[in-house]
């Protein structure tokens, strides 16, 4: 098959080709419970160019030598093409996304339903994933897609999307009518997140943004109030809050001084969620005590978490801007990400 | 003042004059934290009916001749008269509606939030209520009204929508994206909790009801799907959850067979609310057993669920359709909704 | 292999043998995530008896020729013999309890951690169990015992104690000290519930029993306060809290008069566990509203919940009182369990 | 009355006399709610050793001229002396230990029972408190105590016992057995903590303390792990629970570096309380995402909170070690409390 491959590190993103592409082979059940699928959309994230810069070597790949060639892609939704001997229910040509972290399902946390916190392998960042023609994966993974859906429209709710539902989900199991949740960051995670926090709770949305266009986007997104982050947004919150603060702040940042505003906008017994990241937080306990705060940590969500955002796409409850690349123009899908002009999120199709 | 006062039964409720408009004293303020409140609007209930009928009579009457004369109206909004010397925070003149039950906030069920709980009087059923120019309650049962609402058009939300409130917010905190809750009955409470749901989850909302009229307010009040109640309710419902069942029911008619049949469209591990009464709810332990069924009873909301229902209010998150009679044709009220007549809630105004 | 076989339904249990030692061919490896148990261990459950009377035939065999010869015995434990060729992490001779339901693990019940609400197999009621030198399992129906635990010492936690455990642990989710907990029946389910409450909360435990010697087995457990049930039960529970009832009652019986008993003594907000069956539960839709009680139906656990029930048999917090019959005295065993003389839980043994 | 007053702060804790006794007014009854109590015992908190280095007068006494002269005292407990005119079923003579707080009740926080988090007055550290003959509270604050309790024996329950029991409890509602909780400081709460943690969860606690006796009292509260904080107790903990961490970290130090450790023992998805403070906490936004940890701000316990404690303390489930110094002996409990001469906490007594 077709597949763009990443085969050198470039730590100062300033090449001009970072995937080749190459014809490798196709990618074939090893286990009885595999799926392959053939790539319908494959969403191109920040994190593959942390990967191109090697910000991940540490982690996946600390001898250097083992993880490269690799193909990146951890966004993916398609068809299903084949399927282990022992698979059932599963069918070729069954339009799916593809859950993002693949795990054995017999550990105690993903017995539990915490798929994400089991040892497993993540395709795209620590084994082949998705910028191909195909995809090999596990039943575990496949979440059938509703009719009204096509998998390059999709595909990056496999992780952006996910991980947004998770945090805004999180919130509003607690968040009653007439409280507040501030929103800091109106991006590719945060517009997903406004959308479903409006869907599922009926407090009053709060976003903050340094930008104007995300700040229309969150407008669109079903934002109440916009904050522009000029300095004085924390004060901008407590006016709109009656001096109090947020029951919830979500955190799509998580740099540049946002975890400082963001804790400050929480009020007492409130909640921060943090789901970007880049700086630390740091505050004083004396703070945590008296005021009984949370900080809550986020990662991307279940696969039932899917299935539910799935729903909410289904019904039109939140809708993904997509940009749609070719497969052999992913070089300049990465260059346009890293260069700030994708606006929503960019989507490899075959 | 002027009072409409209950001053005999009418069992067969075959009479003309139910109430009769006396002059009465004035309430007065009797303890620190006592509050008269200006009626603005006092809603006319079904439980108003039964009172008159002498339903209530052996629970709260049981020798006969201690209750009345009565002023009915446990429904109330209005403004702030006079304050108690203790009373902080409120003032003469606010716009205010006033939840039902007055206790002494000092009980383990009203220190944990659960006010209605706790031992108290209900003005309207064990004293004197709302049918009247002025009512005498309590700091703690005094619940600010936003700008944007009038006391004559959210009475009914002090114990009717209450109650629908606190129920569909019960099932809204387990309720998931892709789930469904179907809600038995579209009348008065009914159309509120659809509203409730719909602004605090994402669910699917299915409303069963006989009456066309009715189906047509929950279309309007933001149901997904409609269903005529038969005879072939449960299969309908069944049909359109892939044979499952519903994860929530909520049932606010309560009898003519809508229990068992509420019990019926409820899936495993779901949960079966009741809010209407009437009939007994009967199902085999074994039943229970296999499919881990809940069935939850549910009274009227905390003083807390009060004030999200008014924040739900005052976004237009929630509306009330009211019809306005004067305090002095409280009778003709009463006939119309004893009648059939009413198409929304009633309220007395002065 | 040697196994105990019912070949033929006993509809009034008169007869002198159930079931007949036969050898029947081992159970062998059908997919690459089967496991191969070595019995260490059989319950012997009310079940079975029900299964021999034919209490199950509409259910399980309702052209009552295809579920038998059936080898029973769905409550087991022993040591791993062989795995299929994908289990990992499963080695021959460990030593392991079973659970007992098999699924698939892929639908949304058992993604969500609840296997035992997703289709699938039951052996020893649908399929061949554990009377039986050998049974045939899946690697997620697999949970290593501790060294402490012997698997014949262990065996009627898989699907006894399982049940109780989740019930019990139910209620320890909501009880707080200073609260109180009923426990209705204090025979083979009652005293590990009896163990899991006192091991899991701070509430006071009373035990409502109609036999002396279930309410000694009951303090040896725990409990903090005994009922004899001699028809005025419902009297005694109210003097012990205070006339209020207790925030949570759990009824092993469900039969005879206890679901209106058990009713009776939950308080207003409390929660009616229900785990034995047998009889209808009735009561007034008004009754549920008023006082906002909760009815919940229980079933056995989950994977995980068998693996916390574990925890505490090591640590010695559940004791389970076992009597030994060789697996060629089955009958004796099942004649006995009929009789009343088993004393504890009966385990068949090699 | 008599009264051990602060006149002035010493801010390097240096001075022999840090209170005078002096005879002052006793307290009067000011609003109908108000209830003098009869101090039978006033707990020496370190908050106190901080009152009088001057740490509090920033917030509670900017200007440096309003908080002094101030009676101390802030954990009391005694016998109701004298109440106001509209408090109902408290009697003169009733032994009581005093909720801290003193909040009007009727804000949102108070109403859903947080009362802590609503204003108010803290006698002790805003208004005179309980290093006195009398005090005067209110009757939101009075928790009747039971037969098997005195009060100079639970007066530490008030603040002290009731931050540790909020903690704790918090913790228990998500331990399931098999997991673990990770105590960090047995001292004055840590004991306290640790015992209520044994008797409302079957978890494991591993208690992590630098002193020895103070491991002899986790030992002795119910501690299952000890742990030497030798500068290796991280890897102590993840040694004891299979490298992975503990499910929940409750921190009773909050400085010298425990806070970096205590996340560092908190395994993912697991929760760290923070109780003790001192230093910031600091942590990596990517490892709070990586993880999905849970930071976790406590204060001090609720009204009703403070009725389970008792409950608790009733059955012996938990016990305190106090010593006694008469009332004029303040000065002495303070500067032996300084010392670190107080083995359990010092109680001052009439």
């Amino acid at each position: 098959m077709k597949a763009q491959v990443l085969k050198t590190y470039d730590e100062t993103l300033t090449g001009e080709r970072w995937v080749a592409e190459e014809t490798v082979p196709d990618p074939r059940i090893a286990r009885s419970t595999d799926v392959i699928v053939r790539i319908g959309g494959a969403g191109v994230c920040r994190t593959d160019l942390h990967i191109i810069e090697g910000v991940w070597k540490p982690h996946m790949d600390p001898t250097g030598d083992r993880l490269l060639p690799l193909i990146m892609g951890h966004e993916n939704a398609g068809w299903v093409e084949e399927v282990g001997k022992e698979v059932e229910g599963i069918r070729k040509g069954d339009p799916v996304i593809v859950h993002p972290k693949i795990t054995g399902g017999t550990c105690l946390a993903c017995r539990r339903g915490f798929d994400m916190h089991g040892p497993g392998k993540f395709p795209g960042l620590d084994c082949n994933g998705g910028y191909a023609e195909f995809l090999c994966t596990s039943e575990r993974n496949i979440v059938a897609l509703p009719r009204s859906l096509q998998p390059k429209e999709v595909a990056p709710y496999a992780d952006a999307g996910l991980t947004a539902y998770r945090a805004a989900k999180k919130a509003t199991r607690h968040l009653l009518p007439g409280e507040t949740c501030v929103v800091i960051g109106a991006g590719g995670l945060g517009h997903i997140g406004i959308q479903c926090l409006k869907a599922m709770c009926a407090a009053d949305v709060i976003v903050v943004d340094r930008s104007d266009g995300s700040l229309a986007l969150a407008k669109k997104s079903g934002a109440d109030h916009l904050v522009k982050a000029d300095g004085n947004e924390v004060e901008a919150v407590l006016a709109l809050t009656a001096g109090a603060g947020a029951e919830a702040v979500i955190d799509f940042v998580g740099e540049k001084g946002t975890t400082a505003k963001g804790l400050a906008m929480t009020r007492p017994m409130g909640s921060y969620y943090i789901v970007g990241y880049g700086e630390d937080v740091r505050v004083p306990t004396v703070d945590m005590v008296i005021t009984e705060k949370n900080i809550i940590g986020n990662l991307v969500g279940t696969w039932a978490e899917l299935t539910e955002l799935m729903a909410l796409a289904d019904r039109g409850l939140v809708e993904l801007a997509t940009v749609e690349y070719p497969l052999s123009d992913a070089n300049r899908a990465l260059h346009d990400l890293n260069a700030g002009l994708v606006h929503g999120r960019a989507v490899l199709v075959p």
